[in-house]
């Protein structure tokens, strides 16, 4: 049993009627319904009314916490961005979906400006660069996107330890549209697609995307603390 | 000509003799002559006493921040950590030496814990693992360090861009001793070597690998900001 | 159920009876023994004396192929070691134990020499700098090896995509002793310890090490070759 | 002053008049040019007709070796591709163009198939991702190239050190069409640009692209040969 825990910002949904009737359950009730689909998930959620509800004891029964905000990153406190930081240098994954690139816990781990550029209204062509990936399994040379934000490079972020899918806009631009990094003892990937007002969270090579990175990064190792400690030598043992 | 700003707490050298007698001029007095004495370096300093005059103004015009500190991180403001940062985001690069691996602006740079063991007075060699790298040059197989405050692994800090130095000590430890990650358009060194009580800068060849280490980290490219626009397509204009 | 496919070359156990005393079964034998033990393995073995038996429908039952060798690579023909490539290239995991970081089809997948430096005879304690890696799963923060060959840097391997663990040795040395590299569509480990003369593969850290990756290099995509193929647009077809 | 030298096949040009009208000296000749405007370099060519006479001596006297071919690859003798990865091993630089995708060296050096899909006649832009890398100095976020052979991803390469640019093609692929790989001691570059039926190298960014990278994979270290000593113990000595 994977416990995953969802975060959305859900303003879109509630303030817009359009992206409403894309996601009437909200982005967050969208991937719950698919990762339940899946079997052996247990799924919590929350969203920006009850973000503070993110709690140590909720990210210490999380396995895997899945990140989607756009544009109230700032409704979100910074005590809970450094504990979701800390628990995934503890050992736990961390999925920051789309417009997660500029989300609090995102940029803390990455450590850089995790800047883009970028366009509404493109088609995505999503290539599979690494068919041997746990997260690739299932997809085949590319997936088509009919219609999506184009985030473009240079995005800003650390090399990444694994760098799956690229990004091709039918506007002229690539991206690196699917990267895992380790940190800590987390396991941390990032996925572009999904914009809130188009449907791509309804594809089903994209959910199959999602729930492959959720096992990817359920982690098999885990501590509860990252301390420093001053240590006698193994040498004085001998 | 390469602008180098040396940032040393300077709080051992005042309040320890002993510390004072290894470095009577500081440890940034230390690294400033031998890089002086390498020609066509412009070098200014600060310590805790001034952190704060390391302004955006001064940020701007420095080439490479080396940056030393051990027990008063907590001096340095936050918003003197996001300044380095944000510099290194635009191409500035950063030195961190030993303890600086705890410092505000190498934490906020990895993005992890940094943390990793330690233990007072052993024995160290260093091992040249990437002979052919320009921080390298001038090294040969492994330099000894007759004492120096063992640092080992885990070392939580992401995977490096580059591997370069390796460090045995004599206690049982080993370290990823000198390591180059790419972050944003700068370039960041970590180099363990450095406990203020031993006279580790004194030696040539850790001098060689600093000196060695400014030049490749100043920038060939810089910015002045790092932004995310919203672009129009380049194929709109074929 | 993981299909194990091991060679070892079988030449030290057959001609002293010092190392025969060691893996009385030959070395292949010690490792199918405790392969076996953890359940689900189906394991084949080849020695020398037959390694031409190591065909494309061998291969091609094979998940993970398991290499020792050290004095007789020569014996190993040209056209198994291409052989071997291919099917890591199409998806099959490949082990190389200790000295077969020289054999044929090692220095195949990694492009470079391999070279390293060695001394018989020394203390190591082998340190686990991924303990998140599934390989490293059950393993603590180091492991004692009483007596085993020292390799000792600089190892002429490509940038490893996984550093997983390092060795100390006493003698003064560090090695990156063990290493993942993604290649072609295959998973490749890279494990130092193992010489034939100490009991190397006896230890249960050692089996469980070498277990995990056996279970991590077991492929979940694979190909029955890789093709350069002329192809139309996608973008014609839209 | 840099030694380089450079292997165009050199069979279009001479069989096909619509490739001489592009590269009238040769595509070696079009890089001799504008490299040599550059300043202090110092080059030699070779084609299939002279290839052997690419001996240890010249490969001595070889800071850089470039290497254009396409569909002569094996006119190029193993012997001779041997020799050009031993003096990668020992600190020359190497830079494939194009379809040296599949040269000999190239793949000696992956250790991979290095098998793309591909189409002639299409548009590319290639984009530059790693603005600060010193390839890069001079080039803006894009260079747009009128005319090319697209290759397209799956590209079989292993995981690059360093990833500069990124293709976009109008027909709808991607591909990782500049990418540094540390081998041995020599530094390998691999850029995508460049079908002999294309004026891609009459282009004055690409020219860039080319000469930066020249100086780039130059060595500032370099041995006669990598060998594989016993070693008596550091430790020993103290």
């Amino acid at each position: 049993m994977i416990k995953v825990t969802i975060y959305n910002e859900y303003k879109h949904e509630l303030e817009d009627e359009r992206i409403a009737a894309v996601y009437p359950k909200g982005i967050h009730g969208c991937i719950a319904d698919f990762l339940s689909a899946d079997g052996d998930m247990e799924i919590k959620t929350f969203t920006m009314h009850n973000v503070e509800e993110i709690t140590d004891e909720v990210l210490k029964e999380t396995d895997v916490l899945i990140w989607w905000g756009h544009c109230a990153h700032e409704a979100v406190p910074d005590e809970v961005a450094a504990r979701v930081h800390n628990h995934v240098m503890c050992g736990m994954g961390f999925i920051a979906l789309h417009s997660a690139h500029f989300s609090k816990p995102f940029i803390k781990l990455m450590g850089s400006t995790c800047s883009l550029c970028w366009r509404d209204g493109d088609r995505e062509r999503l290539w599979n660069i690494m068919p041997s990936h746990p997260i690739a399994q299932g997809i085949g040379k590319y997936i088509e996107i009919p219609e999506e934000e184009m985030y473009g490079e240079r995005f800003d972020v650390p090399t990444p330890d694994e760098l799956i899918f690229l990004g091709w806009f039918r506007g002229g631009e690539v991206f690196r549209s699917g990267c895992v990094w380790n940190k800590g003892l987390g396991k941390v990937f990032y996925f572009q697609p999904g914009h809130e007002s188009n449907p791509t969270y309804h594809i089903p090579e994209i959910q199959r995307i999602i729930t492959n990175a959720v096992r990817f990064a359920a982690p098999c190792y885990r501590l509860p603390q990252i301390d420093c400690p001053n240590v006698s030598s193994p040498e004085a043992d001998m």
